[in-house]
């Protein structure tokens, strides 16, 4: 039965794809391919260029391939038969699977702008080599713009603005930056604290083109503003790489990504999809959502590569759960934004409740962390949630993440057995999940 | 309906009672009394001693009685009529209410030691006061001798060991401090933390006396060696105060503290109990437990709050989830331990996975965090979990508590949708909790 395993990519989806077949089938042959020499870690892209200094050091690590007993081939899958459930590469290699994963990843999103082809205009790749172009683009730069406010292009800002030597302007078309991910007032507190540390921050304003000779020399907003620009970063978003899933003849939309079931598997029993290229259904609609996260594609791969010859598990719907950090303010959402579920016809009601993260308050480096929690007005139950804080923020977070995924209601989160201590959480009487619930419990009964 | 509600104590579990109060009786006539003119934020104790410095900053504040509007009383309650539902005080007021909910808080146990009554020998005590006097005493101190290893007994170690001058030893009874809390690898290494942090452990020794003229002079082993002490501090756990219940009439177990039902009301249905001084039931048999933690103390306040005229809520079992930090190595500890769950007569299959905490590794700042869960065999049920790491366990612990609330399995934690941040959590191909619960279903499909 365990015989041949193929996994294409070597992302997040592809190894964690790799590691869970390993776990469930120890003998099967499992090999997996991937184009990149090495790969880079891709949410750690953005550090390379502040913090890590050197792409050398966000590496996911090639041990993992001797530990599991993965064959790593370097090289390209050019065509796949199905039916016969064989595989060619630019190589020349021809291999038989039995099972298939995709991991095939993303491609970023390029805007139709002109001037978008001209030397320095970089997009989000995640090569190495792509990488080490920007990284020596940036060392003879001066002045830098980055097009797109959202996570990313956020993070690209701080970490360019790290280096010290750069005068760093972000260009957002919606009003605030990151207005897709959060409400207004955490959008407001970011761009505050980027502005702070020193990042000119343009949110309502629209690129027009991209101005050089045979590099970019400036970038022009439709306002008639003309930005001086040595290197300009375009970070607008990614689309899934669906093309070999395509050229194989399984059904994909262009948009959505790889169509696949609860199961992860796609239009061919045999072929399985994790990861960005895979579709997505929102977990409060069920309807598809494209979005890009490495821990949506790791949770997919492990549903995937657990189900390859039988299928143990299913994947729920996809609750985006996101954190981020700018100097020493960190946030996180889960689930629905107020106006995103205001927009989609949910009748919400939210509360906040916000204290020092250790207590006293007095308690050296102390600072204030603040919870939003989004529920649906009749049932009570919690769709979304926000935090703003120190770094305790990345894994607060996610408590809200389960909360969300075990349907939590309001009163249920009131009676919430949380651990706290003073140097490390807020106090037991002002825990902020807990009385952001409880004052949305408040609203709920007087609305009623 | 709504007429008096009188809470007495002013620690956690009296404020945050209050608080719900109001929150569901908005027009209620409602009133704390506590003995203490200020109150001291129970947890934030040990911190006076090294890292706040003064009690001054370590108080409950006050301004929540004016916010909601709730009368307090620095005063005694001397005797209760139950029947009439009417309380006497110290300063000889006489007193009217409907509902009552006592907060009454633990003692600290005092060990039938000789010596124990010594000048410089101090219990874990509440009050302003008798902080202030410990702070005297270890301001001329030398030599202090902590008796008793659990978690406060530790803070105090550590603390008095930040003050620069003092040379700290405890003593613990068990083979490893924190035996009671955590499983022998976790003991091991806060013991090996503190140790290097300067503290002298000493594991396995029992007190045999407190030997001194008018002050104490030394600590006496059971196998004769004599510890120098200029202070001694016994951390050695608190029992339930009972005692106004027990005058009341109300069923009390010395032990156990003062019976309460699911609503956290006590025999006398207008008087409801919360906090140290409640019983408690364990969430894995539903047998008694005594345990002192500020956090469930709140949990239950938020209950008998918002039951007073009405039933609305349950308390749950209690699982106690725990969380302290050394230096940069934090613990947290939620639900059962392998060691006591086996003691128990459970089959478990427990599994550790660890990882940087932010990735990659080479992220500055980046430590390693060690996540252990244990299961219950037979349904792959969550019974307990444990971290050390960084800050960041201070809340993760809590992902843990919320999975164990919502009676998680190992195989539903391996497609647990969480978000990951290279600044702020493990990579999401590593991330801790996840891989230790696929590691166990591993060892459980293996033995079954």
């Amino acid at each position: 039965m365990e015989k041949e395993i193929v996994i294409i990519g070597g992302g997040p989806a592809g190894i964690t794809a790799a590691i869970t077949a390993r776990r469930y089938y120890p003998n099967a042959d499992i090999t997996l391919i991937r184009k990149e020499e090495r790969v880079l870690i891709p949410c750690g892209i953005p550090y390379i260029f502040g913090t890590i200094e050197s792409p050398e050091k966000n590496l996911i690590p090639d041990t993992i391939f001797e530990n599991y007993k993965i064959n790593l081939f370097i090289d390209e899958v050019t065509s796949i038969n199905k039916s016969a459930r064989t595989l060619t590469t630019a190589n020349g290699k021809n291999l038989n699977y039995h099972k298939m994963i995709m991991a095939t990843g993303s491609f970023p999103l390029v805007p139709p702008l002109p001037g978008v082809d001209l030397g320095n205009v970089f997009v989000v790749n995640k090569e190495l080599e792509y990488v080490r172009k920007l990284l020596a683009s940036l060392d003879k730069a001066k002045d830098v713009v980055i097009i797109g406010g959202g996570f990313i292009g956020l993070e690209f800002a701080d970490e360019c603005n790290k280096r010290g030597n750069l005068n760093v302007t972000l260009i957002e078309l919606l009003p605030h930056c990151l207005l897709l991910a959060c409400d207004e007032e955490i959008c407001i507190r970011v761009e505050k604290k980027l502005l702070e540390r020193g990042v000119n921050i343009l949110p309502g304003r629209k690129a027009k083109s991209i101005l050089g000779e045979k590099n970019v020399q400036y970038v022009e907003l439709e306002n008639g503003q003309k930005l001086k620009a040595d290197v300009v970063i375009l970070g607008i978003g990614v689309k899934p790489n669906g093309k070999l899933a395509l050229n194989t003849g399984l059904e994909v939309d262009e948009k959505k990504g790889i169509s696949v079931d609860d199961f992860m598997r796609t239009s061919d029993k045999n072929i399985f999809a994790a990861g960005d290229c895979a579709s997505k259904k929102c977990y409060l609609s069920g309807t598809p959502i494209t979005i890009g996260l490495a821990s949506i594609a790791a949770t997919e791969a492990r549903v995937a590569g657990a189900n390859l010859f039988s299928m143990r598990r299913r994947m729920e719907c996809a609750i985006s759960i996101f954190s981020t950090c700018f100097g020493n303010l960190a946030i996180g959402v889960a689930g629905m934004t107020e106006k995103k579920a205001r927009e989609f016809g949910i009748d919400v009601i939210s509360a906040e409740a916000s204290s020092p993260d250790k207590h006293p308050g007095s308690i050296p480096e102390a600072q204030e962390l603040g919870v939003k929690l989004v529920f649906e007005k009749d049932t009570g139950l919690l769709i979304g949630g926000q935090i703003y804080g120190g770094n305790a923020v990345g894994e607060m977070i996610n408590i809200i993440g389960a909360m969300i995924q075990h349907k939590m209601r309001a009163d249920e989160i009131c009676v919430f057995q949380m651990g706290t201590h003073p140097m490390l959480t807020a106090s037991p009487i002002a825990y902020q999940i807990v009385n952001a619930a409880q004052i949305a419990l408040m609203k709920i009964k007087e609305k009623r």
